[in-house]
């Protein structure tokens, strides 16, 4: 009889999936997805892209190219990201099928099955699995509203790690942004060791407030070490999830280990939709359209923290966000959120179990509810059901 | 210091890399690739697609989809295929992204470091990277003109291998197809075992000959042990690369775990690419246009044939292809094909050395020419340099 590998055996199925097929259903109120709103698409704009490709575009577009991506794409990121104040003469790009791609080649890059490596609690769900798949032993470091907490930092790194993984900005799930105090300290406890750093900032461009988006410095941008640094970004979400297109920012090492796991995964990127985003990117639409899109989804956030307070139980707490998709809620003691979540889906909306993020799955008394997908009616209407469940359930605690 | 994944640490750039960066010297006549020509792409049909796509489709299409694949793609490729003979009520299709990527979820879910697993000898470069990324003991088994060596398959199977990957038709490099004859004995000494077999299709659909076509039946059709078998077929060369989209055709079993795989390498194919495919599939579109290549790539095949016959030592031999890409031509006897690249480079022609697809990257006294990506003139032009150039070598030796 056939054997499977270990660690394709070691793969489950995880809850988040099995809760997503729910959200499918027409009359559900999903709080659940992190897809960005379908009706919010730049449709017309990548419309026009295509009619106005040039021959030679078009065919360069059915090609294979080259592995770490379509040169006109990385040169306009380079210069995007240039202005944002990267280092871009000490590091190269790779143009990734999404950015779980490149969170997924890292993990390749290092874990040898047993490693450990240091994450978040909570953690981004398709990272845990990604990282999950090369079989490390995964240590989650707790967060609070500035971000991780540097003391178990230090514990944790006595053991030796591959990496450390994080979200510092707009995280999923817990909705928190680190603090520059907090990004100081960090940078201070790794600068002591030779560890990488792996740093998702997925939703980075989803700010609320440009103030605050001026304090916030990514940790590539600002570490003397930044060459231990993966920086990772995506097109999902100030574009669209269905190009399949992310990028990692290393230096030179990380670059060729990286450039040959690329090589063997999928050989390129897909450059059909490598020639849309350069377009969208390099003619100033891309940043048009994310100022649009950032100003309904402060609308959508604003409304739900509305809803939280006049439907919600005041024990259930919350850090409220400065961007991104998500609001992370504490449930009151003695709530058994798998119990929530059946009963709010019975009443018509659903929402992530706080478990799914954890690196061992281990139920937290917390809740992941996101903004980016429904409008403002229903997540009043969906938000609605939840407080009210709550209330309900804690008065028959 | 930090330390990468023993695993990255053993990938290797290939030389074929190396070989494909001169290729793309503006004056060189490039044998060398495996991408289809520029010029013969549908730009156009995909064009009028774009434009007839509804405002539904247009926002599906940048948004997430399912990690097994858009659903209408499934469902029209389901059907292609029935048509073929394949078991489609027993199997299930995930798309992926590049036929490369469904090779490399079937090597993870398979390969535990040190495992046999087998190959022709020589084999896709492609899937002999992407199972070295598992760390395998890869055994190649040798081929003739029909097909690999049916009694040194019987020998390798005492290894206790974890699967056979093979390419029976229109063979990536050798140009062969395995007889009806070969395939048969394949699959009785296949069946007393139960090792499952990962049969890649990526150019089935380049036939040149309907008679020859019709006699050619994929394994996946043809055995009792289907549920064994993993078949892979691609989008880029009946389509285009840069949609990034291939598939494999698995029982329920296998299923899981690849969507699984998959789930963690990119969550889902591009959807962009995907809602393209569907309409260029469904509507008979792409059909017609293989119809369109098949001739133009028969055509080229021939002009090779004839300019290897014309400007070629008698003692260069070769099977002649019935469909696909490539020639396999050997050397005579002492002609060292690293020594013939290089002086053949220098008169402003390139090719791939053998040894590149060697599993072991031994050097074999064979050649890969490929008509693919070169018109007919180039074709002549470039098949003299290489035929002047070994009869002069001959001299000297």
């Amino acid at each position: 009889m056939y054997r499977f590998s270990q660690s394709v055996s070691s793969l489950r199925s995880s809850a988040i999936r099995d809760l997503m097929s729910l959200a499918t259903r027409a009359d559900m109120i999903s709080f659940a997805g992190g897809m960005p709103d379908n009706e919010l698409f730049p449709v017309n704009e990548v419309q026009t892209i295509v009619n106005e490709m040039s021959v030679t575009e078009r065919r360069v577009a059915m090609q294979y190219g080259p592995t770490t991506g379509y040169p006109p794409l990385i040169e306009a990121l380079t210069e995007w990201l240039r202005k944002k104040g990267f280092p871009m003469d000490s590091n190269k790009l790779i143009i990734t099928t999404g950015s779980l791609q490149a969170i997924n080649i890292f993990g390749k890059m290092f874990i040898d099955p047993g490693d450990v490596i240091l994450t978040e609690n909570p953690a981004f769900i398709g990272a845990l699995s990604a990282f999950g798949s090369y079989m490390p032993d995964i240590h989650g470091i707790d967060m609070d509203g500035d971000g991780i907490v540097i003391q178990q930092l230090k514990e944790v790194l006595l053991l030796n790690p591959k990496f450390l993984y994080i979200t510092p900005t707009f995280h999923n799930p817990a909705g928190i942004t680190y603090s520059q105090q907090r990004r100081k300290e960090l940078l201070e406890v790794m600068s002591g060791t030779e560890i990488p750093i792996l740093e998702d900032d997925a939703y980075g461009e989803l700010y609320f407030e440009e103030d605050a988006n001026e304090a916030i410095v990514p940790l590539k941008v600002q570490s003397e070490n930044e060459n231990l640094i993966c920086y990772t970004g995506s097109f999902s979400k100030i574009f669209g999830p269905g190009m399949r297109l992310g990028f990692m920012l290393v230096g030179d090492e990380f670059y060729r280990k990286a450039e040959l796991c690329k090589q063997c995964l999928d050989a390129c990127s897909p450059t059909f939709t490598q020639v849309l985003t350069h377009r969208f990117l390099a003619s100033g639409q891309l940043d048009n359209y994310v100022a649009r899109i950032r100003t309904i989804y402060k609308q959508r956030c604003e409304c739900m923290i509305d809803a939280i307070k006049t439907y919600f139980p005041e024990e259930a707490t919350f850090v409220k966000p400065k961007g991104g998709f998500y609001i992370w809620i504490k449930l009151p003691q003695g709530i058994d959120e798998m119990e929530l979540l059946k009963e709010v889906i019975a009443e018509g909306a659903v929402f992530v179990v706080g478990s799914t993020f954890d690196p061992q799955g281990k139920s937290n008394g917390y809740i992941r509810v996101s903004y980016c997908n429904t409008d403002e009616e229903k997540i009043v209407k969906g938000m609605k059901i939840i407080g009210d469940t709550l209330k309900s359930k804690m008065k028959h605690n």
